[in-house]
């Protein structure tokens, strides 16, 4: 069994951390919250005095809300570059920019560590149930040495490209998502406009091409404007911000994406930040004065 | 068994009409074109001498391009209403603007004639296997009494509110279906841009939260750039003009539907008007300077 | 000096066929209120009896408020073109589409009636003093023929090309106008959002290469919030609808027109149709949560 | 007069360090390719060592292509805060983030050394001939301080706000700008599709409410296919990426910025990043068919 360091044991990372506790690895966690460490500890893993402790384990593990705090914990004083042992190998799995996650794989490999970048989808509950979807970015070889642990965490787990490819992966599926609540929206916005009852409409929607993942599981909280969280807008929010980065780095252009982030913006202006995505909705309402700005 | 008029016997409506022969209707075929006609005849239909002719039937289907076209054959000289029994009942099963459905409707009513609006999604596949989608608006009464026929061309068939609801519900669906398939092509430009194999990266897509039927039935046909019909480009161009209209009649702002309209419009100018609706991934890849504008 | 059948006297056209009375020339005026036929005849106009009296004028005027309107009167029955003089001269200055402009020229040459299209800018107060632009589409010679009538209407007056070609111009400013006010918009929410006084944002923009007429007339009741007409949201509405329309029958793509379109359909179904366009900044505001959607 | 330390003697930074020392200041200039700096000391000016060399000035100006570049210089080791004076006033000319500006003026207040941030408007000619805009936040007494040597620079010099509020000004004014030209090329594109000639009808938009000073300087060379720069789009590339970033801190939505953005990326993926930003005006037709992706 491995020993793994695990840092940043929040609604994501401390399930998974205690799933692989669980599946019988050594996890030493270290959270900048006392109490998220001490719910490890008490679920049979150990604590690290700090992040330089997590980062001395043979597999170092990240999951933190943006780049900047990877950033900070993988690059900065004291932190996993710094303190990991050569040869270690180091997946991130927040989800931030490619180009974070790249810059990140340059620097370990100075120092002599591997890295893997595996951002997940699936949210808190697939983090507690294990059966997250994991998009896998680096070499096939650490990919496989990794693979036991990722199939603890995870349903789906792919090894999609180089150091990066895991977070661009991640950046087009939350564009599809986040644009495809704003066409749904708008469908049901139409229908009901026009007199229409729309989970009637949405229903014949669903059945047929226009049909999604997002129709089958939202559809009926959508027509009732049910919106609790699920995957929250702040979070979808700075997903959008990831995918428009990612866009420029690659040096294209995506219109829908470029809309999709300003609607989501707008939900989080809204006050919305802490609903489901899905309250993407409310936007489009608003914007046809179907709603109020605020409840 | 019923006697059907049925006005319009192109792709769709052709084999439609083949499908009521086949199932023991006495069908009175009327086109343009006299070899449609003919082609009816040889499966067992009767030849209209005219629209007038064929609308003398208890029920009378028009199955044609664009709302003018309805206009005309419904509304116009020696047309549908000017000929049909008080007490036929008229379905229209074209794509049009909710409202002309509506006009057509108080234009019927006032001559003692009943209607549906019946509009279908599923392609030219679908209606030769009789396994369209059917979206009627109208009477519940007038709904029943079509069932059977509906069922002899469809596998789904949903009454889903009063005069027009049906245009309103094809026009949701073609405005949900236009922005998937530009979304999965941002997606998969981003995806290759990054370096990436975008099949790679669309089938861990298709498996979660970003899945839909586009991603299932053409996620490889996109990635290898193959664009036969399928259902055209010029038609979902049509489409988007109802959905735009639709949602002008109903006082509402989509402004994801409006980029959509021009996205697909663009897709005709360029040239691929009569490829498949996925070839909108063209405008996109050549937004990014990413392919040539015409082949 | 020429007798003009005039016909439509309402807020625009009131005020133009009384410069026509004042400027020597017979006005034959017809209008569905009759109010607005006697305040011309006050004026020292002649009451026509009904449209078709007006079409037997040397030249005719319509000036109405939308394209169905302008097809029933020229096209209909009882209409201009049925009572027109062959060599008459007729002249549409309402807003219309630039196809509807190019149907109504072929139906009129087909009676041997000549035709400009030939709409305006400027607004009540430009009707009321004389001091519109007009766009003419037309035959130079009919141009020429017509320009002592548009010169006691306008002050600025082109002739830009053939039928049709004055709508697609006034399409064009239309849309370049909408458009300004949703940058300029944008802008202010962006600056008062920083914290920053937006009237000294918008001095600083006016007088560099982001100035504009607009800004120069309008940032300091913007920043104020005033948004009393001027031009009405509505007829923005109408003619957002007639630059989309005019896009697709030339078959080209334009994105900004699209989402231009859609805000100004927000700002209708918000509520805001009688404010004036200006009031475009109350959808963006509304959309950053920064303003209640109804006062 | 004056001691400036002048870091950044490019296309911009190199005239106006020339045009300080022609006003009688001394400017130590630093810059890393030797030729600029030579450049400099030809006009009169003198070499520094380094950035750290220049920064012990009374008065240090930076004027760098981007973000990073202005931290590095600023924040970064042997940079400007490690070096300069308690009490000095450093001015970053450059055009960064509005979050950036505000970042360095708490790190230089930590040290005690007052900032102002002061982008300007005007290109190359304007540095040249010493009439850009600069746009100013920071402190009153700070700016009154810097004024004179801002007037060697500038014909509109305005302080507009607090730290930050220069670079969210000069936000404000791209994002107008880069619109701009967006709608025009719409306007243009439908003028000529639809046969008419795009010069004319632009000169008539010039005339009236959707006049710009964009049009007034551009219409000729936009319909004349001439863009030579002028300002390249690769700069308004970048500050589109600003205008972004601005309007995501400031917590507001904004579709047409975000839209705009994406077109300006478009124009720099096809190819034309080193055209005059008019070069929009090539996406725009691209879209529709009606020009090649690349000469």
């Amino acid at each position: 069994m491995t020993t793994i360091g695990f840092i940043g044991l929040g609604i994501m990372g401390g399930p998974m951390a205690a799933n692989l506790v669980r599946a019988g690895h050594t996890v030493l966690g270290y959270d900048l919250g006392q109490a998220r460490v001490d719910q490890l500890v008490a679920a049979g893993g150990r604590a690290a005095a700090d992040a330089a402790d997590a980062a001395t384990a043979d597999v170092i593990i990240t999951m933190l809300p943006d780049s900047p705090d990877v950033e900070a914990v993988a690059l900065g004083e004291g932190g996993v570059l710094e303190h990991a042992k050569p040869g270690a190998l180091y997946i991130d799995m927040s989800t931030v920019r490619p180009e974070t996650a790249r810059r990140l794989a340059h620097a370990a490999a100075v120092k002599g560590v591997r890295t893997l970048d595996a951002p997940v989808s699936g949210g808190e509950p697939g983090a507690i149930e294990g059966r997250l979807s994991i998009m896998v970015g680096g070499l096939e070889g650490d990919f496989e040495e990794a693979r036991p642990l990722f199939e603890v965490l995870g349903a789906t787990v792919v090894l999609v490209g180089p150091a990066g490819a895991g977070q661009t992966v991640k950046a087009a599926n939350q564009l599809v998502v986040g644009g495809t609540y704003a066409l749904v929206a708008e469908a049901l916005v139409l229908l009901e406009a026009s007199g229409l009852d729309g989970k009637t409409g949405l229903d014949v929607l669903a059945g047929g091409l226009a049909g999604s993942r997002i129709l089958e599981l939202k559809r009926e909280s959508m027509a009732e404007r049910r919106f609790a969280p699920g995957f929250r807008i702040d979070l979808h929010h700075k997903d959008m911000g990831i995918a428009v980065a990612a866009a420029r780095d690659a040096e294209v252009a995506l219109p829908m994406t470029g809309l999709v982030a300003q609607l989501v913006a707008a939900a989080r202006s809204q006050g919305h930040g802490a609903l489901d995505h899905s309250a993407l909705l409310k936007v489009i309402e608003n914007l046809s004065g179907r709603a109020p700005v605020k409840e």
